[in-house]
């Protein structure tokens, strides 16, 4: 048995999530497919997070354990070509120790929300970013998001879905910056809640809209009460992008 | 009659071209076909640039007149509201004087061309980049370029197709730069010749994957014969991303 670390990237849109459902496509359900017609095996996929619908990967990290003799590069190609034309790609592949565990080892994640800030239409970015027509003040923001930082009970920033043993997590950083007409929000943290990152930009959607004075974020997390969430940004501009591990089985090139 | 210059935006996946046809999509056809919507008019639409199918626009300009009383504001809300649920967007208006021509008065064009220089499959840019697996030697592509910068006779580099009256262009720029696993070609020119800025990308490429010398898109473009291309690269990478006009329409926002 070899334990195969993998980066995907994928376009969330058709998919009703990473994680495999009873009757709906998922990420998870497509590579266990593609892995299945490469060895004949039926191996789980485990995968550092469980992005909901419409989300994307630049770099979800996952694993699987395939018995058959095959080298990293050649499952790699082998996947890509099984996974066609669905939009998932692997982008690397790893052997990894058998104990190491694309979910369990994972010590921090990272996200990126992409906000078009613009009245017209979206075209090449439809499905890939939230439109919000309203001018943007992305400095209040950025000022607002500094009061989610540190240790907090998240549970106003929770989905009622959430299966996370405790509402208490620790976000380890958040940023707002502008790039021309869009507005990114990038955070990251050892663990999320379940539509923590939506849920946090959301509101502070509505304090760049000047719906909210900054200091209501801050007022809002203190609540906790899932009541005092002003909105929760939809999932396509939502991306993951980077798992860190003690272990890193896609050191940078150097 | 008051003219209107309109900045579109397009993803050309789905069209034929920019310039109206018989019997297939067009942007042409589709922006006209906004315009009688908004106004009851039947006005023609012109643009600095008339894109293939497939290529894309961040922001081709154009116009149009119309009779009715309008404000440019409004046009652009109304014909975005009419162009849904089709990949075009009108991003900005503006009331321009009636000798101001979207094609005839602009004095320059630029482009930018990308390439995803990778194994792995394209998710989220597909139809939105050429996919080049092997590795690409991005300085040697930039160095093999510069040969194209001036006034030359392009025939190497035109489609059998182009209707321009001379193969003599002056290529005021042209530079190819990595940006992580994307390379992006950008050049700019007072007007370009049918195909040309694919078939030149097409001929980098195969600098950059080693099967050129350097020198040998200096030779090509030498021979002025369009058996001497070594590859048109596809419609899908090419952006169409500025139009330049010594009467600004847009000026950029100080």
């Amino acid at each position: 048995m070899t334990r195969f670390a993998l980066m995907l990237e994928f376009d969330g849109t058709q998919f009703a999530g990473l994680q495999r459902q009873a009757t709906a496509p998922s990420i998870q359900a497509a590579v266990e497919e593609a892995a299945f017609a490469v060895t004949g095996e039926r191996p789980t996929l485990h995968a550092a997070g469980r992005t909901d619908a419409g989300v994307h990967a630049l770099a979800m990290i996952a694993h699987l354990d395939i018995q058959k003799n095959i080298d990293a590069f050649r499952l790699m190609e082998a996947l890509n070509a099984h996974l066609r034309p669905q939009p998932i790609a692997v982008l690397d592949c790893r052997v990894v120790s058998g104990d190491w565990h694309a979910r369990f080892s994972c010590v921090g994640r990272a996200y990126e929300y992409r906000i078009a800030n613009r009245r017209a239409p979206l075209t090449l970015d439809r499905e890939r970013a939230w439109l919000v027509p309203q001018p943007l003040d992305e400095t209040a923001m950025h000022e607002a998001a500094q009061a989610l930082v540190g240790r907090h009970d998240f549970t106003t920033f929770r989905s009622v879905q959430c299966q996370s043993a405790s509402p208490v997590k620790t976000l380890d950083c958040i940023s707002v910056r502008r790039y021309g007409a869009h507005v990114i929000v990038e955070t990251a943290a050892r663990s999320f809640l379940h539509h923590q990152v939506r849920s946090m930009v959301g509101c502070l959607a509505l304090v760049g809209m000047g719906r909210w004075p900054v200091g209501r974020v801050a007022a809002a997390l203190e609540a906790r009460d899932r009541q005092a969430l002003g909105h929760n940004a939809p999932a396509h501009g939502l991306y993951f992008v980077r798992a860190v591990y003690p272990d890193e089985p896609f050191p940078p090139a150097t």
